[in-house]
């Protein structure tokens, strides 16, 4: 059929199954040939395509609610509630977005971005609909690994609590972005392999009646035995115990399974923990056979031999300059251990693995534990290296916070991912750190230039054993300067003068220095001379060089690829104002107060304005004109 | 014996189980003397005095590592550690922390206050501890409370995972501050009834080979069967799923059970969760017979009658206000529902649980999963009224964030205990909400400056319906100002003067109000004419207000009861520099970049200069004097 046509998802109705078959057939090739011109998160999405289709058929959307973890496994979603017609845009500026979103379609019901929210979001939903007296099924689908986080594991323990009437998809596929982790993976593991739940029962119900009647602690042995039948064999009863209807496994590419399981949950009171078994990839053989996570989200690739075009997720230098530059001092210094939260393979640790593998810790999606399991390995004189993304370390704020800086403990962060990453869109953006972070006592927090100060910052980190310190560095690579052969420790809060000028200062970090350089070159033809100040420690701040930046009276501009309320520039408002008050104006640059949508990089800059050429009329307008002209 | 004269637990390993019993007595006695005058967490304490001695007399600390999860019940710890003489400070300025301190005792590995954090510390711990190839005993003891915590469930995932040994004491009492909440607790409480866990399968054994031999399915259903003893009948097989051995339960009094099933932890390889039971308060009976919580903390009391000297934890009146009225707009507003993360009691929750049973929910100590359960139920047209401490809403920075603002989704976040609390000390000082918010696109967010504006703001909150809007207020009593009969709804960012004045402006909110009154009146008898600002928005921020104070060029004082970095103060700043810098001094007076300590809030705000005669000083620097004189 014609999937451009499709407007809502009624037309699944009056389909047989061999129809479906047909359907998820050109759904695969819609999926493979669309995300072989735009990218986007291939592997997840041939794998539920099955799952969505049956959904979608089965259960009345948007009555019924359909809440995607994670969100990236919603386009064959997207495809079914007329959306198809909007993936040549997918994920580009202004174009259909790569996560379900609520403006988009009545069907999106829930926004994600990050993970493990979905158990959360369906239990307010099943709350509400039973308070108002409203009857509709709630559907969230949560992968493994997402089950890890303990957001959802916080909600398992209430949803099992109050046995509120939700059917619980888990799309166990075996791997969340890279190899699952954790003793619930193991549980899961063991059931895939035990197959049906059921059968047993009714087999034991047989077996106990030949138990011979023996009197005394014997006999109410049997009785009890005979009570805990569901406990019995390798079985859901991890779910079960925790108050779900436990059913499955089941084949997420089998409809009649798929229908059968879900006739069965729809009849069933309370909740049900639905186990579907799908395959990432499924129907593409370069994803299908994907051991690694290579599929996960790709860029543009060509079809017959799954070679990539332009790596989208080309190697990310920047990740790997910091995994490999600790690899080489862990080489001499035994405390160094590294812990990821199931980012192995975007943080590029797979060379410290391979050297290490007894010094690095993948503890699945777990941001929390990831950062306390590091405080506790620096209170006995170990040295964590904490390698996370800078939008998942939203979720370890506390743990930052309470754990790493009260206790002052050496533990080095690297933020990856730090500033507009991009496609991924505004659950994903990087641009809250520096905020977050910046009211921290005791912590360090710093942005190399390029990739030369990148690994002479990360051997300050980890030659640093005051407390803890964090370096944030942007998605993608490096800008391409050669790299000292010798490491170089860098004095902590000491900034650094890329180009003197004696109109005008502007004080930026990281990302954001090439155009202030830009500006600053441009300008010089228009007769403005601009000081620009690599300013790499956004805490502490080069106190002595900010003084003699205010004493000179120089009009100020900061520049940040982050969010301007409580920034680095706002951190200078606070010098300025605590040293005396500022003598000329500063001004500042950066994200405003708004959360920024998906789009390439460059695009978002310029939406925001943060440009070359905003650049120079901000300079222009701050920079006294007589003065100047004079 | 003198419980003063105790340096370490040495003296432990000669006492028998009479002797340690009469040592228990006198621990008793010591506390409920002790904690009669100064007050503090006296329930959690008695119930873990056999418990705590047995763990000294076994193990070896500080080699052995006995991490104190919450931490508040380490009170026998610190006495057997050397630290009765200090019993008189506790909690107080400079005195014995109600919690432990590394820098109070080298048995004192890990501190806390929050829940939940043990698991990830032992983690590691017991990482570090093989790297160096040391031996030694990993020792969490965690609440059943506590283990309903997100980053303790993750902690247990990776923990069974990786089979680290060590020893996790699951202090069972059955309620943590308030009655437990989830299924988690639902499995305890089957094990505690279910007796001991080894008997039985012995018993199984024998049953087993009764069992006829039976050809085909049934046969191989009775070989699984014997595989899968250790998954029989009701037993720790929750834990034992995640990778765990389980041992218990173990009455928590009874040194004879305690020490046996310590040694055959001891012997055990990899992880084991020896499940102890508790009672809270025992030997003391007012806080053994309590069955609400409200012997958890307490102030001074009286030792023969119970009674309460003077309530420490007194009746919270801002609570009490808000939450009482919430519950009067409930009877008029039936899409609001209360959420509370396991503080029913401490939030005043009692009378809207009582009247709305079916529109509260107490989800556990899962701030996570309750702020989005929150955003879930506002996505259905509801009005979720989230009550949450300031220091425990830092948990959920990312659901705040990601979720609820993202989403710009109508939720009501009450935040209690904002700005210093006091005795608990620094890890429970809600002094960086402001600066962790603001930065928050969509968010409001608000601070009364008495109970009676407080009450028109609850009416103001669930009356918009615009997004997420959040009021902050103290702990402890309002000021005593009567209350308005009619609620009025306040408008969205208008400040209030609550003193006019020429020379100098102050600029504060909630709890500092009072202060900058004071010092503006006493200012006036040096004629110095100040007006005072209620600042009641913290965002937005007042801006036709803020722009006129600033075109009138008067030198501004912010004070906030905050943090200064990223807080409020700074909001003026990057405002007056964005409306066109400012053309007069702006300063900032709130809390410096420390962690602050326990002691009375009185004392803690004297001595950071929070104080009258600060602002007077401040407000005297920055007034231009020859204007002022002339």
């Amino acid at each position: 059929m014609d999937l451009l046509s499709i407007k809502d998802p009624s037309f699944l109705k009056n389909m047989n199954n061999a129809q479906l078959g047909q359907l998820s057939n050109e759904i695969r090739q819609f999926l493979i040939e669309k995300l072989s011109v735009t990218g986007g998160h291939i592997g997840p999405n041939l794998g539920v395509v099955e799952l969505t289709v049956a959904l979608h058929k089965e259960f009345n959307s948007p009555q019924d609610k359909i809440i995607w973890d994670v969100g990236h496994q919603s386009y064959v979603h997207k495809i079914l509630t007329g959306r198809a017609c909007e993936f040549d845009s997918l994920r580009k500026h202004n174009g259909l977005c790569g996560f379900p979103k609520r403006n988009e379609s009545e069907h999106d019901v829930w926004e994600t971005g990050h993970s493990s929210t979905s158990l959360s979001a369906a239990m307010g939903m099943a709350i509400a609909r039973d308070l108002k007296k409203e009857k509709s099924f709630i559907l969230p689908v949560i992968g493994d690994g997402a089950l890890t986080g303990g957001m959802a594991l916080e909600a398992l323990n209430h949803i099992g609590h109050e046995k509120k009437d939700m059917i619980v998809i888990l799309n166990d596929n075996e791997m969340s972005i890279a190899p699952n982790v954790g003793a619930l993976h193991s549980v899961l593991g063991r059931l895939r392999t035990a197959g049906k739940y059921n059968w047993a029962k009714d087999e034991l119900e047989y077996l106990l009646k030949k138990i011979p009647a023996v009197g005394g602690k014997l006999a109410s042995t049997a009785e009890r035995l005979k009570d805990s039948l569901k406990y019995l064999l390798v079985s859901g009863i991890f779910f079960e115990e925790l108050g779900f209807t436990y059913l499955g496994p089941v084949d997420g590419h089998n409809y009649e399974e798929l229908f059968e399981n879900f006739r069965y949950a729809k009849k069933t009171k309370g909740p049900v923990l639905l186990h579907v078994i799908t395959k990432k990839g499924k129907g593409y053989n370069p994803a299908e056979t994907d051991k690694v996570g290579t599929w996960h989200g790709t860029g543009p690739y060509k079809i017959e031999t799954g070679a990539f075009v332009k790596p989208l997720n080309e190697p990310p230098a920047w990740s790997k300059l910091v995994s490999e530059t600790v690899r080489e001092l862990a080489r001499e210094d035994n405390r160094i251990v590294a812990i990821t939260p199931a980012m192995p393979v975007g943080s590029k640790l797979e060379g410290f693995q391979s050297e290490f593998p007894d010094r690095m810790y993948d503890v699945g999606i777990a941001e929390q534990h990831a950062t306390t399991v590091a405080a506790g390995l620096a209170t006995q004189g170990m040295k964590p290296f904490l390698a996370i993304y800078s939008t998942f370390l939203q979720r370890a704020y506390d743990q930052m916070l309470h754990d790493v800086c009260r206790m002052n403990l050496n533990v080095f962060i690297a933020i990856d991912r730090a500033g507009l990453v991009g496609a991924d869109g505004e659950t994903h953006q990087g641009v809250f750190d520096i905020a977050f972070l910046r009211h921290m006592p005791n912590l360090v927090l710093m942005m190399p230039k390029d990739e030369n100060e990148g690994q002479h910052m990360v051997n300050t980190a980890l030659k640093y054993d005051e407390g803890p310190i964090a370096m944030r560095f942007p998605r993608g690579n490096g800008i391409g300067v050669p790299l000292d052969e010798e490491w170089k420790e860098i004095p902590i809060g000491s900034w650094e003068v890329l180009k003197e000028g004696t109109d005008a200062v502007i004080l930026t970090f990281g990302t954001t220095i090439p155009l202030a350089l830009k500006a600053a070159s441009l300008l010089e033809k228009q007769d403005y001379s601009v000081k620009v100040v690599n300013a790499r420690f956004i805490k502490p701040l080069d106190d002595k060089m900010l003084s003699s930046i205010l004493d000179s009276k120089l009009p100020i501009l900061t520049i940040e690829e982050a969010v301007l309320q409580g920034g680095f520039g706002s951190a200078v408002l606070e010098f300025a104002h605590d040293y005396g008050g500022p003598a000329a104006t500063i001004e500042r640059m950066g994200i405003p107060d708004e959360f920024i949508e998906h789009g390439s990089v460059d695009k978002l800059l310029e939406e925001i304005g943060l440009t070359v050429e905003g650049a120079m009329q901000r300079i222009i307008n701050i920079t006294p004109k007589k003065q100047k002209r004079a």
